[in-house]
């Protein structure tokens, strides 16, 4: 792969016009976007006629004009990419808060199923909520064994098995079909963690018949800074299930002012509190940008991106921890090196920024709507470079908090 | 009073040179910043700066470069509000979140003890909450009764007593230092609710010995709808009570990656997931207006502020439903009307917002730092007018959603 190769990819590239709505940075290439997604120009006149417009002159009517349907319109924003209906998706909370509610509820669906199943090495706040859900239910427990054991841990105890679709570090990717099959064979349910995977792979939960989902909007949908999450009930499951943080915004009537808590019908039921409405207007504008979009064209240039860089790390030694095959990962790719953190910091100062993973892996992330394939194999000879000469030696020590 | 004397209380007033720092729109008297607070202009800047530099221009590296610490940083900008140290107070999640927290760990925190304690006709979230969180520990209840009764409801099974500080009906307010010393007179911790007290009357947690509270911000303390709420833990209780909600961001050592869940020290335990940045960056540019400013005279004025609609409607026979004393309320004031809806909406009509709290009650806030005397003073005239015209038969129906 030349640069050349590299240019005529773009030229032929359907999805190089997007670029030009991110505001991304002179100078840097940015292989983070599996972490903090770039900024859409969009983002700017939506907020400032948020806040001048909808907050500063309309102040409290426009809670009437739009602002307390937002989780639901955001919601059936989200709903395409994933292969949901419109109405079974709601935006508002932290992915960790809406895994909270939706464990407790699969915990108490079946009263003779005690038991959640997850991977070790999910990500952690995966596994940390579900610690907190089982204390909530009496006489549940969590089961954490590695991925090669998941299968087998599957039984008639089982209650909910947790996946995170795309893993964090490696980007292997479960069969969405094949693993929501295997948990409803056991009679279990499934609540699928969509964080590393929506926006960056086409997702169905209809065709696979999943029933439940959560996923974060500030990575692959750069929706902003600890932009609010999504959460998916499947239909049949709306009345069946109901959410532990039953707070006012999920009442049936929260304007009522009733001291009894009455569940809204549909995916109202999972709203807590009163969300920001600046984060939802920031994410809003983002999301509004896939409408044009292909999820087949995503696939398929992460596919390219990922072959360049995978290329790179070959030339330069370095072993790959990713899946080769497209269908069994995600859009970032991961390798692995002693000195993996110091490998990171000495392509971050060349203008390079990817992130590093406890304890040995350098991540990169291959977001299709605003990196080119020139992008990509610049850093890879970075890379390249960096390994070769071993300046990473060098490589001056930074704090290492990023959130994924 | 008289419109000029109204004008002499704003020339005489310490607060008036605050009202600028307020994006004000034209022409109308907004009596519901107890609901929304008006937009601060500090805040269009800081989020331009927020939006287009940190996120824009630095993405993944503003984490280390204020974001991580935006919780610990805007709690310590509250603390002075209510009284309490810089590292007692966090910010994150909604209001009815860190009630669902803080009232689970308050269940578990004596075994020994099975009840929370609280108020018939307290704001709905806080009592729908509390049935989620008793719903959450094996074998306890939620006891709610009336005001008259609250203090021969507590005893040796009460866990924890639930107040919220100013009722949001009737403005009524509850002795701080005498109703934790009664809570814990009966073995119990108290948890309070100051939506609808922060940044509208002097709170001193220290001083009344208080063990938790909650708080909304994007009332009296303006920080944008659907802003992120505060929680207060008192030190002596940091080590003993854990967060249910075990996210990631209250771990130890997020971004270590482990498998088993470890709450961190101090208050950051209380976080569960990644916070929006863009409410935070608003909410922190409104605090930063309340550094000059003196609670005693924002109780002061609003006194003032009270006397002025207090008198209108005597003037216009509506009863009001407010305690006549200043220390024993909060800014507020609101009347029994049999169409309150109506004539709500024709005070909205008039230019002069308010808002009707089901089922009879119009509510009109007073915010000392954006209203002028002779604001209020006119709203006055309008009420009375509306009143005594019966304008109120006319007023044209509208949704009656709004968020409190």
């Amino acid at each position: 792969m030349t640069r050349e190769d590299a240019r005529a990819l773009d030229r032929a590239d359907p999805l190089a016009p997007f670029r030009d709505r991110f505001a991304l940075p002179e100078g840097l290439i940015y292989l983070d976007g599996n972490s903090l997604g770039v900024l859409p120009r969009a983002v700017i006149p939506a907020l400032a006629d948020t806040v001048q417009r909808q907050w500063g002159e309309r102040l409290i009517r426009s809670w009437n004009e739009g602002w307390i349907d937002a989780p639901q319109r955001l919601g059936a924003k989200i709903a395409p990419l994933i292969g949901a209906a419109a109405d079974e998706v709601i935006v508002g909370d932290t992915t960790s808060t809406h895994l909270f509610k939706a464990l407790v509820a699969a915990l108490r669906h079946d009263p003779a199923r005690r038991t959640i199943v997850s991977e070790a090495g999910n990500f952690p706040t995966d596994l940390h909520i579900a610690e907190g859900a089982v204390a909530c239910v009496a006489g549940t427990a969590l089961k954490v064994v590695d991925r090669a054991d998941l299968a087998a841990a599957l039984d008639d105890d089982t209650a909910v098995l947790l996946l995170t679709h795309v893993h964090y570090k490696t980007a292997e990717r479960f069969d969405l079909a094949d693993w929501t099959a295997r948990a409803h064979a056991a009679g279990a349910l499934i609540l699928w963690d969509f964080s590393h995977s929506v926006g960056a792979v086409p997702i169905d939960v209809t065709a696979a018949g999943a029933d439940m989902a959560v996923g974060c909007t500030y990575k692959y949908l750069n929706g902003g800074p600890g932009a609010p999450a999504f959460l998916y009930v499947a239909r049949r499951l709306h009345d069946a299930l109901a959410n532990p943080v039953s707070g006012w915004m999920g009442h049936a009537e929260p304007f009522a002012f009733t001291d009894a808590y009455r569940p809204a019908a549909g995916m109202k039921r999972w709203l807590v509190g009163t969300p920001s409405i600046l984060a939802m207007a920031s994410l809003e504008a983002a999301l509004d940008l896939w409408r044009d979009i292909d999820l087949t064209q995503i696939a398929a240039k992460s596919a390219a991106l990922f072959a360049i860089l995978a290329e790179a790390g070959a030339a330069a030694g370095l072993p790959c921890v990713s899946p080769t095959d497209p269908a069994r990962r995600g859009s970032h790719i991961s390798f692995r090196h002693d000195h993996a953190y110091e490998v990171t910091q000495a392509l971050i100062a060349r203008g390079v920024i990817g992130d590093f993973r406890a304890p040995d892996v350098l991540r990169l992330g291959l977001t299709p709507l605003y990196l080119s394939h020139e992008d990509v194999w610049r850093a890879g000879e970075h890379l390249r470079d960096v390994i070769a000469t071993e300046a990473w030696r060098n490589a001056a020590y930074a704090e290492r908090n990023a959130v994924t």
